[in-house]
């Protein structure tokens, strides 16, 4: 991406990229106390503050402290951390709300309205509004164009 | 749930369930092989193939082998290996169909097709006609309400 980016191999350096976004990054000025925010939970790697503008009441972003773009920029070992969070939130939002389940939500740069990773926890009931978000569904043309779609998603994971 | 539910609590004692549920559960015949799946990529915990009625093509769905029917009833032992395969799948769906962006979505419940723990991994472009799941968002009546919903969410993630 950029010189600061490439550089952000290191927890240290990391941090200082942490410290050089924080001018821009809302996240990162919410992670950091120097924003305000209805925070639910926070530790040493994680925060967890209500949405502002919500879906439902009790909609939660839970970030890490750290800046990381996406999900796929996440480092491995930040993967447990915050997805046992994430696990924790669903339960938490869904009592507290009195709803009858969550969504889990991750958007990697399209629909990403800040640039710092954040897993949105919503509540969820039935007929609330959400539903139409799933439909309409597209079909495959045939199994010809399934296949070869198939062969590319795979050809890129093995890669990986 | 029930008594298979309550069950299940041991591995060897899952694997029962998981057999116990496979008849109904479309995702345990998939993971079983004895449903056909486009299979993108498989392991001994984990398998990920296609929907058939994607949002967009190379829309994928990555499940547990075993039966579990939300995130908050995943084990945590499950969750690394869960959403590392999830991550290198947001990498291979956006490299294979071109994307700019991906879509990362967890149903607990409410909207939930399949009652076994998916997550869905959708290809995104700006403009696809997606953005607007996000939006109309709602806002706090007031900070009371909103401090009332922060305090609720914050007691019932403690108490986990």
């Amino acid at each position: 991406m950029n010189g600061g980016r490439r550089a952000a191999n290191s927890r240290a350096s990391r941090l200082l990229y942490y410290c050089d976004m924080a001018v821009e990054c809302l996240f990162c000025r919410i992670a950091s106390g120097r924003q305000e925010a209805a925070i639910v939970f926070e530790d040493d790697r994680l925060v967890a503050f209500l949405d502002h503008r919500p879906l439902f009441p009790g909609h939660t972003l839970l970030v890490p402290r750290l800046h990381f773009e996406t999900l796929p920029d996440l480092p491995a070992g930040e993967l447990t951390p915050l997805f046992s969070a994430a696990k924790g939130l669903c339960s938490a939002v869904e009592r507290a709300m009195q709803a009858d389940g969550t969504f889990v939500a991750i958007n990697n740069r399209v629909s990403q309205s800040v640039p710092h990773l954040h897993v949105h926890v919503v509540p969820r009931r039935p007929k609330d509004g959400l539903r139409g978000f799933f439909w309409p569904r597209g079909k495959y043309r045939d199994a010809e164009e399934m296949e070869s779609v198939r062969v590319a998603v795979r050809s890129e994971f093995i890669r990986l």
